[in-house]
Protein backbone atom coordinates (compact mmCIF):
# COMPACT_ATOMS: atom_id res chain seq x y z
CA UNK A 1 0.00 0.00 0.00
CA UNK A 2 2.82 2.38 1.13
CA UNK A 3 4.92 1.71 -2.14
CA UNK A 4 1.86 2.53 -4.52
CA UNK A 5 1.26 5.66 -2.55
CA UNK A 6 4.97 6.99 -2.95
CA UNK A 7 4.81 6.04 -6.32
CA UNK A 8 2.27 8.64 -6.84
CA UNK A 9 3.43 11.72 -4.96
CA UNK A 10 6.89 10.36 -7.15
CA UNK A 11 4.70 10.79 -10.21
CA UNK A 12 3.53 14.19 -9.65
CA UNK A 13 6.70 15.28 -9.06
CA UNK A 14 8.16 13.96 -12.15
CA UNK A 15 5.53 15.52 -13.98
CA UNK A 16 6.14 19.40 -12.19
CA UNK A 17 10.28 18.61 -12.29
CA UNK A 18 9.84 18.50 -16.01
CA UNK A 19 7.31 21.56 -16.12
CA UNK A 20 10.52 22.95 -13.81
CA UNK A 21 13.01 22.16 -16.24
CA UNK A 22 11.75 23.61 -19.45
CA UNK A 23 11.33 26.65 -17.38
CA UNK A 24 14.70 26.70 -16.76
CA UNK A 25 15.94 26.18 -20.34
CA UNK A 26 13.74 28.90 -21.69
CA UNK A 27 15.58 31.38 -19.08
CA UNK A 28 19.34 29.45 -20.40
CA UNK A 29 19.64 28.82 -16.46
CA UNK A 30 21.66 25.86 -14.91
CA UNK A 31 20.06 24.38 -12.36
CA UNK A 32 22.59 22.60 -9.68
CA UNK A 33 20.70 19.95 -6.99
CA UNK A 34 23.43 20.03 -3.89
CA UNK A 35 22.57 17.02 -1.47
CA UNK A 36 24.20 15.55 1.75
CA UNK A 37 23.80 14.28 5.16
CA UNK A 38 23.57 17.16 7.44
CA UNK A 39 26.89 18.82 8.64
CA UNK A 40 28.45 17.75 5.34
CA UNK A 41 29.17 21.37 4.97
CA UNK A 42 26.70 22.23 2.04
CA UNK A 43 26.44 25.75 3.40
CA UNK A 44 30.27 26.63 3.84
CA UNK A 45 31.15 25.21 0.18
CA UNK A 46 28.70 27.58 -1.40
CA UNK A 47 29.69 30.12 1.10
CA UNK A 48 33.22 29.73 -0.44
CA UNK A 49 32.07 29.35 -4.11
CA UNK A 50 29.80 31.99 -4.85
CA UNK A 51 32.43 34.34 -4.51
CA UNK A 52 34.50 32.77 -7.10
CA UNK A 53 31.53 32.65 -9.40
CA UNK A 54 30.58 36.60 -9.03
CA UNK A 55 30.89 38.16 -11.80
CA UNK A 56 31.72 35.55 -14.29
CA UNK A 57 28.36 33.71 -13.63
CA UNK A 58 25.59 35.50 -12.11
CA UNK A 59 24.41 33.10 -9.08
CA UNK A 60 21.17 32.59 -7.64
CA UNK A 61 20.44 30.29 -4.59
CA UNK A 62 17.44 28.25 -3.02
CA UNK A 63 18.18 26.86 0.32
CA UNK A 64 15.87 24.22 1.85
CA UNK A 65 15.75 23.67 5.50
CA UNK A 66 12.94 21.91 7.97
CA UNK A 67 13.31 25.13 9.67
CA UNK A 68 15.54 28.35 10.84
CA UNK A 69 17.08 30.89 7.98
CA UNK A 70 20.88 30.23 9.22
CA UNK A 71 21.54 28.80 6.03
CA UNK A 72 20.35 31.73 3.94
CA UNK A 73 21.88 34.16 6.28
CA UNK A 74 25.13 33.05 5.81
CA UNK A 75 24.29 32.93 2.13
CA UNK A 76 23.31 36.16 1.68
CA UNK A 77 25.85 37.87 2.63
CA UNK A 78 27.87 36.56 -0.86
CA UNK A 79 25.58 39.35 -2.17
CA UNK A 80 23.41 36.21 -4.64
CA UNK A 81 20.15 36.28 -4.45
CA UNK A 82 18.96 33.54 -1.72
CA UNK A 83 15.55 32.44 -1.41
CA UNK A 84 15.15 30.21 1.75
CA UNK A 85 12.56 27.45 1.63
CA UNK A 86 10.99 26.46 5.29
CA UNK A 87 9.69 22.70 4.28
CA UNK A 88 7.58 22.77 7.66
CA UNK A 89 5.48 24.79 5.61
CA UNK A 90 5.08 21.48 3.24
CA UNK A 91 4.65 19.08 6.34
CA UNK A 92 7.96 19.13 7.52
CA UNK A 93 8.98 17.22 4.20
CA UNK A 94 12.91 15.99 4.23
CA UNK A 95 13.67 16.63 0.73
CA UNK A 96 12.67 19.43 -1.47
CA UNK A 97 9.99 18.47 -4.47
CA UNK A 98 9.60 20.33 -7.61
CA UNK A 99 6.52 22.27 -6.54
CA UNK A 100 8.68 23.86 -3.75
CA UNK A 101 10.86 24.77 -6.38
CA UNK A 102 8.34 25.93 -8.57
CA UNK A 103 7.21 28.47 -5.69
CA UNK A 104 10.34 29.75 -4.67
CA UNK A 105 11.85 30.36 -8.04
CA UNK A 106 8.81 32.78 -8.12
CA UNK A 107 11.28 35.07 -6.07
CA UNK A 108 13.61 35.19 -8.20
CA UNK A 109 14.49 37.31 -11.40
CA UNK A 110 15.78 34.12 -13.88
CA UNK A 111 16.66 37.05 -16.57
CA UNK A 112 19.45 38.29 -13.83
CA UNK A 113 21.26 35.24 -13.06
CA UNK A 114 23.02 32.79 -15.11
CA UNK A 115 23.30 29.72 -12.35
CA UNK A 116 20.62 28.27 -9.67
CA UNK A 117 21.75 26.30 -6.85
CA UNK A 118 19.54 24.54 -4.40
CA UNK A 119 20.87 23.26 -1.57
CA UNK A 120 18.87 20.65 -0.49
CA UNK A 121 17.54 19.53 3.42
CA UNK A 122 20.42 17.37 4.61
CA UNK A 123 19.68 14.36 4.41
CA UNK A 124 21.54 11.24 2.04
CA UNK A 125 18.58 9.26 1.56
CA UNK A 126 14.90 11.19 0.09
CA UNK A 127 16.35 13.97 -1.98
CA UNK A 128 18.28 11.38 -4.29
CA UNK A 129 14.09 10.42 -5.35
CA UNK A 130 12.63 13.49 -6.01
CA UNK A 131 13.97 15.36 -9.23
CA UNK A 132 13.45 19.00 -9.03
CA UNK A 133 14.36 19.94 -12.86
CA UNK A 134 17.82 20.52 -12.56
CA UNK A 135 20.76 20.25 -14.41
CA UNK A 136 23.17 18.55 -12.54
CA UNK A 137 23.48 17.16 -8.89
CA UNK A 138 26.22 16.96 -6.90
CA UNK A 139 26.69 15.11 -3.53
CA UNK A 140 28.63 16.66 -0.63
CA UNK A 141 30.18 14.02 1.83
CA UNK A 142 33.07 14.99 4.34
CA UNK A 143 35.77 12.69 5.72
CA UNK A 144 34.55 12.58 9.31
CA UNK A 145 31.50 10.49 7.92
CA UNK A 146 33.67 7.14 6.92
CA UNK A 147 34.42 5.44 3.59
CA UNK A 148 31.34 3.32 3.62
CA UNK A 149 28.64 6.12 2.83
CA UNK A 150 28.57 5.08 -1.03
CA UNK A 151 27.88 1.35 -1.12
CA UNK A 152 25.01 2.26 1.81
CA UNK A 153 23.91 5.16 -0.05
CA UNK A 154 23.97 4.22 -3.64
CA UNK A 155 21.10 5.84 -4.81
CA UNK A 156 22.46 9.04 -4.01
CA UNK A 157 25.99 8.45 -5.41
CA UNK A 158 24.31 6.92 -8.89
CA UNK A 159 21.79 10.05 -9.07
CA UNK A 160 24.83 12.65 -9.08
CA UNK A 161 27.05 14.06 -11.72
CA UNK A 162 29.87 15.26 -9.29
CA UNK A 163 31.00 14.21 -5.83
CA UNK A 164 33.07 16.95 -3.12
CA UNK A 165 34.64 15.25 -0.63
CA UNK A 166 35.05 17.50 1.89
CA UNK A 167 37.32 18.40 4.80
CA UNK A 168 40.45 16.88 3.65
CA UNK A 169 42.04 19.07 6.12
CA UNK A 170 40.76 16.72 8.91
CA UNK A 171 42.65 13.64 7.41
CA UNK A 172 45.77 13.98 9.43
CA UNK A 173 43.74 13.40 12.52
CA UNK A 174 41.21 10.46 11.59
CA UNK A 175 41.99 6.84 10.32
CA UNK A 176 40.11 7.06 7.07
CA UNK A 177 41.25 5.31 3.86
CA UNK A 178 41.38 7.91 1.54
CA UNK A 179 41.47 5.41 -1.68
CA UNK A 180 38.43 2.92 -0.07
CA UNK A 181 36.40 6.44 -0.44
CA UNK A 182 37.42 6.78 -4.11
CA UNK A 183 36.55 3.25 -4.76
CA UNK A 184 33.66 2.81 -3.43
CA UNK A 185 32.04 6.15 -4.91
CA UNK A 186 33.63 4.69 -8.40
CA UNK A 187 31.65 1.17 -7.39
CA UNK A 188 28.44 2.92 -7.20
CA UNK A 189 29.26 5.43 -9.86
CA UNK A 190 32.00 4.33 -12.57
CA UNK A 191 34.02 7.91 -13.17
CA UNK A 192 32.27 10.55 -11.52
CA UNK A 193 34.60 13.49 -10.82
CA UNK A 194 35.26 13.88 -6.81
CA UNK A 195 37.09 17.24 -6.07
CA UNK A 196 38.73 16.44 -2.42
CA UNK A 197 38.41 20.15 -0.80
CA UNK A 198 38.30 22.06 2.56
CA UNK A 199 35.64 24.57 2.53
CA UNK A 200 36.84 26.21 5.84
CA UNK A 201 40.40 26.02 4.98
CA UNK A 202 39.25 27.25 1.09
CA UNK A 203 41.76 24.09 -0.39
CA UNK A 204 41.29 22.51 -3.73
CA UNK A 205 38.39 24.37 -5.00
CA UNK A 206 39.97 25.01 -8.57
CA UNK A 207 39.03 21.96 -10.12
CA UNK A 208 35.55 22.22 -8.74
CA UNK A 209 34.77 25.96 -9.99
CA UNK A 210 36.47 24.72 -13.61
CA UNK A 211 33.75 21.81 -13.73
CA UNK A 212 30.90 24.32 -12.67
CA UNK A 213 32.01 27.05 -14.83
CA UNK A 214 32.39 24.43 -17.98
CA UNK A 215 28.61 23.15 -17.37
CA UNK A 216 26.91 26.49 -16.42
CA UNK A 217 28.61 27.91 -20.10
CA UNK A 218 27.76 24.63 -21.97
CA UNK A 219 24.52 24.73 -20.98
CA UNK A 220 24.67 28.37 -22.46
CA UNK A 221 26.04 28.09 -25.68
CA UNK A 222 23.45 25.04 -25.63
CA UNK A 223 26.05 22.05 -25.99
CA UNK B 1 -3.17 15.62 -0.82
CA UNK B 2 0.47 14.21 0.70
CA UNK B 3 0.21 15.07 4.28
CA UNK B 4 -3.51 13.64 4.09
CA UNK B 5 -1.46 9.85 2.95
CA UNK B 6 1.38 10.87 5.32
CA UNK B 7 -0.90 10.81 8.19
CA UNK B 8 -2.72 7.45 7.53
CA UNK B 9 0.76 6.05 6.98
CA UNK B 10 1.95 7.07 10.48
CA UNK B 11 -1.64 6.04 12.09
CA UNK B 12 -0.82 2.81 10.91
CA UNK B 13 2.38 2.59 12.13
CA UNK B 14 1.33 4.28 15.51
CA UNK B 15 -1.30 1.38 16.06
CA UNK B 16 1.71 -1.37 15.47
CA UNK B 17 4.27 0.42 17.47
CA UNK B 18 1.81 -0.06 20.22
CA UNK B 19 2.01 -3.84 19.46
CA UNK B 20 5.75 -4.09 19.59
CA UNK B 21 5.21 -1.72 23.00
CA UNK B 22 3.29 -4.48 24.94
CA UNK B 23 5.18 -7.51 23.43
CA UNK B 24 8.62 -6.02 24.68
CA UNK B 25 7.52 -5.50 28.16
CA UNK B 26 5.86 -8.90 28.10
CA UNK B 27 9.40 -10.40 27.25
CA UNK B 28 10.77 -7.21 29.84
CA UNK B 29 13.02 -6.14 27.23
CA UNK B 30 14.43 -2.63 27.25
CA UNK B 31 13.92 -0.74 23.50
CA UNK B 32 16.90 1.62 22.65
CA UNK B 33 16.20 3.54 19.62
CA UNK B 34 19.28 5.33 18.28
CA UNK B 35 19.45 7.75 15.70
CA UNK B 36 21.80 9.95 13.82
CA UNK B 37 22.57 11.47 10.18
CA UNK B 38 24.92 9.17 7.90
CA UNK B 39 28.61 9.03 9.33
CA UNK B 40 27.70 10.69 12.58
CA UNK B 41 29.43 6.98 14.72
CA UNK B 42 26.27 5.16 15.39
CA UNK B 43 27.75 1.86 14.71
CA UNK B 44 31.08 2.84 16.37
CA UNK B 45 29.47 3.44 19.78
CA UNK B 46 27.64 0.53 19.51
CA UNK B 47 30.82 -1.76 18.97
CA UNK B 48 32.13 0.07 22.45
CA UNK B 49 28.67 -0.12 24.21
CA UNK B 50 28.26 -3.73 23.81
CA UNK B 51 31.29 -5.20 25.60
CA UNK B 52 30.22 -2.82 28.87
CA UNK B 53 27.29 -4.06 29.19
CA UNK B 54 27.98 -8.05 28.87
CA UNK B 55 27.42 -9.59 30.61
CA UNK B 56 25.57 -7.65 33.67
CA UNK B 57 23.20 -6.25 30.24
CA UNK B 58 22.72 -9.18 28.05
CA UNK B 59 22.05 -6.70 24.25
CA UNK B 60 20.85 -7.39 20.60
CA UNK B 61 20.76 -5.19 18.21
CA UNK B 62 18.75 -4.98 15.11
CA UNK B 63 20.94 -2.98 12.60
CA UNK B 64 18.82 -1.03 9.68
CA UNK B 65 20.22 0.26 6.44
CA UNK B 66 18.86 0.60 3.18
CA UNK B 67 21.21 -1.95 1.91
CA UNK B 68 24.47 -3.57 2.85
CA UNK B 69 25.24 -5.67 5.59
CA UNK B 70 28.22 -4.26 6.90
CA UNK B 71 27.18 -2.71 10.41
CA UNK B 72 25.85 -6.11 11.36
CA UNK B 73 29.14 -7.69 10.65
CA UNK B 74 30.89 -5.08 12.38
CA UNK B 75 28.42 -5.56 15.14
CA UNK B 76 28.40 -9.32 14.89
CA UNK B 77 32.18 -9.76 16.29
CA UNK B 78 30.59 -8.31 19.79
CA UNK B 79 29.25 -11.46 20.12
CA UNK B 80 25.66 -9.83 21.04
CA UNK B 81 22.96 -11.57 18.63
CA UNK B 82 22.55 -9.30 15.69
CA UNK B 83 19.28 -8.87 12.79
CA UNK B 84 20.14 -6.47 10.05
CA UNK B 85 17.06 -5.36 8.35
CA UNK B 86 17.67 -3.76 4.34
CA UNK B 87 14.94 -1.44 3.75
CA UNK B 88 15.44 -1.63 0.37
CA UNK B 89 13.21 -4.78 0.61
CA UNK B 90 10.73 -1.89 1.94
CA UNK B 91 10.81 0.21 -1.23
CA UNK B 92 14.40 1.66 0.10
CA UNK B 93 12.62 3.37 2.97
CA UNK B 94 14.86 5.83 4.65
CA UNK B 95 13.46 4.86 8.37
CA UNK B 96 12.68 1.46 10.40
CA UNK B 97 9.30 1.50 10.90
CA UNK B 98 7.01 -0.64 13.52
CA UNK B 99 6.26 -3.40 11.39
CA UNK B 100 10.11 -3.57 10.24
CA UNK B 101 11.11 -4.12 13.76
CA UNK B 102 8.18 -6.15 14.44
CA UNK B 103 9.25 -8.81 11.82
CA UNK B 104 13.10 -8.57 12.55
CA UNK B 105 12.05 -9.58 16.79
CA UNK B 106 10.78 -12.67 14.90
CA UNK B 107 14.57 -13.34 14.96
CA UNK B 108 15.61 -12.78 18.10
CA UNK B 109 15.00 -15.04 21.53
CA UNK B 110 13.64 -12.16 23.93
CA UNK B 111 13.77 -14.59 26.67
CA UNK B 112 17.56 -14.43 26.44
CA UNK B 113 18.20 -10.71 26.40
CA UNK B 114 17.27 -7.94 28.16
CA UNK B 115 18.03 -4.76 26.23
CA UNK B 116 16.90 -4.68 22.55
CA UNK B 117 19.25 -1.85 20.74
CA UNK B 118 17.79 -0.79 17.20
CA UNK B 119 20.42 1.21 15.12
CA UNK B 120 18.63 3.00 13.05
CA UNK B 121 18.90 4.16 8.91
CA UNK B 122 21.13 7.31 9.29
CA UNK B 123 18.70 10.13 8.75
CA UNK B 124 18.06 12.87 11.44
CA UNK B 125 14.90 13.23 9.76
CA UNK B 126 12.19 11.02 9.16
CA UNK B 127 13.29 8.39 11.51
CA UNK B 128 12.34 10.59 14.49
CA UNK B 129 8.19 10.59 12.89
CA UNK B 130 8.40 6.61 12.92
CA UNK B 131 7.82 5.16 16.79
CA UNK B 132 8.93 1.46 17.13
CA UNK B 133 7.59 0.86 20.37
CA UNK B 134 10.30 1.82 21.66
CA UNK B 135 11.08 2.80 25.55
CA UNK B 136 13.92 5.73 25.28
CA UNK B 137 15.52 7.37 22.06
CA UNK B 138 19.12 8.32 21.65
CA UNK B 139 20.43 10.61 18.79
CA UNK B 140 24.03 10.30 18.03
CA UNK B 141 25.48 14.25 17.00
CA UNK B 142 29.18 14.42 16.01
CA UNK B 143 31.19 17.89 16.54
CA UNK B 144 32.24 17.83 12.93
CA UNK B 145 28.37 18.19 12.18
CA UNK B 146 28.57 22.28 13.13
CA UNK B 147 26.71 23.51 16.42
CA UNK B 148 23.48 24.33 14.26
CA UNK B 149 21.98 20.62 13.75
CA UNK B 150 19.34 20.63 16.69
CA UNK B 151 17.51 24.14 16.02
CA UNK B 152 17.37 22.79 12.18
CA UNK B 153 16.23 19.44 12.96
CA UNK B 154 14.13 20.14 15.86
CA UNK B 155 12.08 17.00 15.84
CA UNK B 156 14.93 14.63 16.34
CA UNK B 157 16.53 16.06 19.28
CA UNK B 158 12.89 16.71 20.89
CA UNK B 159 11.59 13.41 20.43
CA UNK B 160 15.00 11.58 22.32
CA UNK B 161 15.71 11.10 25.46
CA UNK B 162 19.48 11.18 25.56
CA UNK B 163 22.03 12.89 23.15
CA UNK B 164 25.74 11.38 22.74
CA UNK B 165 27.84 13.86 21.23
CA UNK B 166 31.03 11.94 19.23
CA UNK B 167 34.12 12.51 18.24
CA UNK B 168 35.47 15.01 20.52
CA UNK B 169 38.68 14.28 20.09
CA UNK B 170 38.34 16.16 16.97
CA UNK B 171 37.85 19.62 19.35
CA UNK B 172 41.21 20.31 18.92
CA UNK B 173 41.42 20.52 15.14
CA UNK B 174 38.06 22.06 14.16
CA UNK B 175 36.55 25.61 15.02
CA UNK B 176 33.82 24.47 16.93
CA UNK B 177 31.86 26.29 20.38
CA UNK B 178 31.00 23.36 22.67
CA UNK B 179 28.62 25.94 24.83
CA UNK B 180 26.89 26.48 21.71
CA UNK B 181 25.96 22.63 20.25
CA UNK B 182 24.95 22.19 24.27
CA UNK B 183 22.68 25.45 24.22
CA UNK B 184 21.11 24.57 20.78
CA UNK B 185 20.22 21.21 22.28
CA UNK B 186 18.97 22.28 25.10
CA UNK B 187 16.80 24.92 23.51
CA UNK B 188 15.06 22.68 21.52
CA UNK B 189 14.89 20.09 24.53
CA UNK B 190 15.61 21.80 28.07
CA UNK B 191 17.51 19.30 30.53
CA UNK B 192 18.04 16.70 28.20
CA UNK B 193 21.28 14.42 29.60
CA UNK B 194 24.15 15.01 26.41
CA UNK B 195 27.10 12.63 27.12
CA UNK B 196 30.37 14.17 25.48
CA UNK B 197 32.11 10.52 23.74
CA UNK B 198 34.79 9.49 21.33
CA UNK B 199 34.05 5.98 20.24
CA UNK B 200 37.26 6.15 18.44
CA UNK B 201 39.20 6.82 21.58
CA UNK B 202 36.76 5.61 23.89
CA UNK B 203 36.55 8.22 26.05
CA UNK B 204 33.54 9.13 28.10
CA UNK B 205 31.57 5.99 27.86
CA UNK B 206 31.34 5.64 31.99
CA UNK B 207 28.32 8.33 32.40
CA UNK B 208 26.53 6.96 29.15
CA UNK B 209 26.77 3.38 30.14
CA UNK B 210 25.58 4.51 33.66
CA UNK B 211 22.76 6.07 32.11
CA UNK B 212 21.90 2.77 30.12
CA UNK B 213 22.20 0.43 32.14
CA UNK B 214 19.93 2.50 34.83
CA UNK B 215 17.28 2.60 32.43
CA UNK B 216 17.43 -0.98 31.35
CA UNK B 217 16.96 -1.87 35.47
CA UNK B 218 14.32 0.36 36.26
CA UNK B 219 12.15 -1.11 33.47
CA UNK B 220 13.05 -5.13 34.89
CA UNK B 221 12.07 -3.85 37.91
CA UNK B 222 9.22 -1.94 36.93
CA UNK B 223 10.11 1.42 38.08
Amino acid sequence: MKIKVVRRVLDVNEKMAQDNRAFFSENQVFVLNVMSSPGSGKTMILEKTLPLLIPDIRPAVIVGDICTTNDADRLATTGAPVVQVNTDEFGGDCHLAAHVIEKAVANIDLAAIDLLIVENVGNLVCPAEFDIGEDARAVVISVTEGEDKPVKYPLMFRKCDVALLNKVDLLPYLEYDLRLILENIHQVHPDMPIFEISASKEQGFDPWITWLKNRVKQKQIGA
